[in-house]
């Protein structure tokens, strides 16, 4: 069958080769015209030979998912459907969806998950939308999904799929980070010699094993005590937005917010927060204060370090 | 080769019968004599028809694990090997390895994680002490553990087991408390219907696929609002022991100390903290408290929850 993809990067290059692997014909659209089989969203639409025509949509979440939706709401007709495949916010799905529901297109969005590892093991998808319309773009996620029988839910209306993918992460978040707090005390003690051997051991038979921590262990075989990486961590918003949600909900997620601030934490050159802390331990006990750089160079001190705080 | 087991329960016992599977001859003890192989320990020790022997101990930590190995430095001789694989503190280790090396008896710790699995699929084994011990005890270890290259680790010197163990079970409970919030937050929405089956499509080709994960799944077939289940959670001392060694070690551990404490604000039937945090609102801002269950009961009123707070 024919499906047209528009943003072809990591993701959506893998997933046309997914797609055409399975026999679908894939009409793929990127800025990027190096990459691209059509030269505009006019001519991916018009590629169609037949209708329902099925468009899935692989952009960055926000301004340009937005711009492609409403670009699309002028090529397409009804009976048409739009997937929005990226990580959108959930709360911008039922916009996206009125778009284009003016016209009559339908509108599904699909949490995705695999990445890197998508093309051979297959895509997780988390999907919204009408019965109707996740039916017609059925074959696609049959195709994309991994063999067996998970990997796949139709998981409520407009904006289920981005939710569950949201919470998805949120939950990946508190992951990462618990096996993250035990390896740095593995590695903090003197009682354990072979670190990554512990971390190798616990991916068969243990309760801990999991894909992220085959991942933590690959890490490690190829840089035994993370030498090459500095302890500083970005996020992609979808965390936030779980924390965001949690706190619109009175969910009490104290393990994901931890998570998610230790990132923000690790952002930090200096902490303006444990400035504040030990200003006020120099105020009320005379305790004595770390010197910032800046200061310490100017008076020719050893640095930060150098005073030692009782 | 023969091997004695002293403690017969859930663990003990089905270590036992794969010992068994695997060609090994077991000497069991338990208080439990009905399920026991021998009387006493000496009868167990009496039973052995070789020498070095290996005597694994699966009994509960502390005082019961510590009587049993000095009953055992009084019965065994110099070359023998005492198995502690019960779920001790690592700082027991040195002590019991001491009581035993006095009389020449060598000492492995091990951690030991499997649980009602373990007899089918193995054992995943951390264990501390000498390699000249360890190898004494590597045949039993090659039948516990599961099929493949991992399951099994010499992670270092007497404690580095159990201090592994203690990890391990300290990201088992950041993990849990992860996949739990996450739960949390999509049972409080309307945007996803199928709650369970948006779990389920997780164990494939996602990010946080894990055996955790599967349980809470199959969990969530057997009560898919989790019903039956009250949201009261023990602890059994291995995430207060991590989070104890944190501090020691200075190690920032947010998310695993995070899911410690979720688990003790579980088993509070009232929070003193949270009535100090509802009168200081009362204090100074005159906010409305919800009265205990006892004086709203005194009053007549309609118990917690007929006041509104502000």
């Amino acid at each position: 069958m024919e499906i047209g993809l528009i943003g072809l990067g990591k993701m959506g290059g893998n997933m046309r080769e997914r797609l055409r692997r399975a026999g679908h014909t894939v009409i793929g659209y990127d800025r990027n015209h190096e990459i691209a089989d059509v030269g505009s969203l006019t001519e991916l639409v018009d590629a169609f030979t037949s209708s329902p025509r099925v468009v899935w949509v692989m952009v960055p979440a926000g301004e340009p998912t937005r711009d492609t939706v409403k670009e699309l709401g002028q090529l397409l007709s009804a009976g048409d459907v739009v997937v929005d495949g990226g990580n959108s916010r959930f709360t911008d799905d039922k916009i996206n969806a009125d778009l284009l529901a003016e016209k009559g297109i339908g509108y599904v969005d699909a949490g995705v998950s695999g990445g890197v590892w998508g093309l051979q093991n297959g895509y997780a998808l988390m999907v919204g939308g009408s019965a109707e319309h996740v039916a017609v773009v059925q074959p696609f996620f049959d195709a994309l999904k991994p063999e067996g029988e998970s990997g796949f839910v139709h998981a409520g209306p407009i904006g289920a799929g981005h939710f569950s993918k949201m919470v998805h992460n949120g939950i990946e978040y508190g992951m990462m980070q618990a096996y993250a707090e035990g390896y740095e005390l593995l590695a903090a003690t003197d009682v354990v010699e072979d670190v990554p051997g512990v971390l190798k051991s616990w991916t068969q038979g243990t309760v801990v094993r999991s894909w992220l921590l085959d991942l933590l262990v690959n890490a490690l075989e190829e840089d035994p005590d993370l030498d090459e990486i500095k302890g500083y961590v970005n996020d992609s918003g979808e965390g936030r937005w779980t924390v965001e949600e949690a706190i619109n909900h009175s969910v009490p997620m104290p393990v994901i917010t931890a998570a998610l601030f230790a990132r923000f934490s690790s952002r930090q050159d200096d902490s303006p927060a444990m400035k504040a802390v030990a200003a006020l331990r120099n105020q009320f006990g005379g305790h004595a204060v770390t010197k910032a750089a800046k200061v310490a160079a100017e008076a020719g001190a050893g640095g930060p370090g150098g005073t030692v705080d009782s």
